[in-house]
């Protein structure tokens, strides 16, 4: 019993800091997305290519998660956004904490939309809440359409679905239809949303939902906490 | 300091049982791979192609780890090998706890080669000795060439890399030779083995590289414990 006590504490302890940056958040009007996914599924090409779009737009900043490396903030500052890297130093998602201490180190009066890469993973990240507005599973062609079915929590716990790299479904068996069922059956109010963070395919669609979401703001997390 | 004793107990525990796992393993003659890799890197395809190569060979059992769904060992089943299931009901990877409990289960007398395909997560998986002789992991084109400096312990905890869908790099942006590079920064002595499960190619060289593993047995294993 030890063992279930103290991951309820850890879990108790992860949830009052995810509340305590959630407050923050909001009161700095900041909208904060928890963006998760497998390892290369393409995270960080759709920060890119939804920095790209959104030039004239919001006021975006990026905390990067990741066990090492600075790979990704550097790509991100490259474009000449905001990054913050969190290196977890071998822990595999990112947890209240770690994001608490990114947040006092970002100008967050000057940033409307904060989107934070988690660490690729399909698993432990969809545990653990940061204080998130948002969380948004990147999933690509090239994993396969059974993904769902075997990670069920993660299609569960997140408003939209992004189909990345369906540049390669003329080269997999990736069956789309399938996909969509599974995710559905799992969570049928998701959006799920087909990109190409290679070609810009579909990307208009995603950053077009964003700023829908984004203008819709607290409203959807309130009234599940209601 | 209470975390951390708890975490040190959880690894203790972990390392008693994968002992006994390889004792246990050794004393039937069944030599355990332990295989890793993201979620759909393609696993479940590589070990189909390997029982596909190898009928005439060592006498194949595969144990599957999921969080949920019996999907893998139902595609394994179906090719006549005898496939066990393991559901983690959550974890994020297998342990040798759960293990342990797959070989109570198996006919060990009638196998030469058991196959533990483990959950699909690039951190986790790499901290737990399962007792295996030979950990092996999958990487995939699609996952893009900067995944070992992401996920450095993974590439440094295996004796080959099988790098995936190779077919796809003509409509990727993957380095192969960037890649090469950096496992080998990681893991000098990692053989790196070039595969599509999609067409069938390389599938040879990696049951090559297999078969000379297995009958070179414990060897390594013993060299890395002296």
């Amino acid at each position: 019993m030890t063992e279930i006590r103290i991951l309820q504490n850890i879990l108790g302890a992860n949830e009052r800091i995810a509340a305590e940056n959630r407050q923050r958040l909001r009161s700095a009007g900041v909208f904060a997305l928890n963006l998760m996914a497998s390892p290369g599924a393409g995270k960080t090409s759709l920060i890119l290519r939804t920095i790209e779009r959104l030039r004239q737009g919001p006021r975006l900043a990026v905390v990067e998660g990741d066990i090492a490396s600075t790979i990704d903030a550097d790509r991100i500052a490259g474009q000449g956004v905001t990054a913050l890297q969190i290196n977890t130093g071998g822990a595999c998602h990112l947890d209240a904490n770690m994001v608490g201490r990114a947040l006092e180190a970002l100008p967050l009066g000057e940033i409307d939309l904060l989107i934070v890469e988690n660490v690729g993973n399909l698993v432990c990240p969809a545990e653990f809440d940061l204080g998130e507005e948002c969380r948004v599973m990147l999933a690509s062609v090239a994993e396969g359409h059974d993904k769902p079915q075997k990670y069920p929590l993660m299609f569960s716990e997140v408003e939209a679905v992004v189909l990345n790299k369906i540049d390669l479904l003329p080269y997999s068996d990736f069956d789309l239809e399938a996909f969509r069922r599974a995710v559905h059956g799992l969570n049928p109010k998701a959006a799920i949303i087909e990109v190409s963070c290679r070609t810009g395919e579909g990307i208009e669609a995603w950053t077009d939902w964003l700023l829908a979401r984004l203008a819709a703001g607290q409203s959807r997390t309130d009234e599940s906490e209601a």
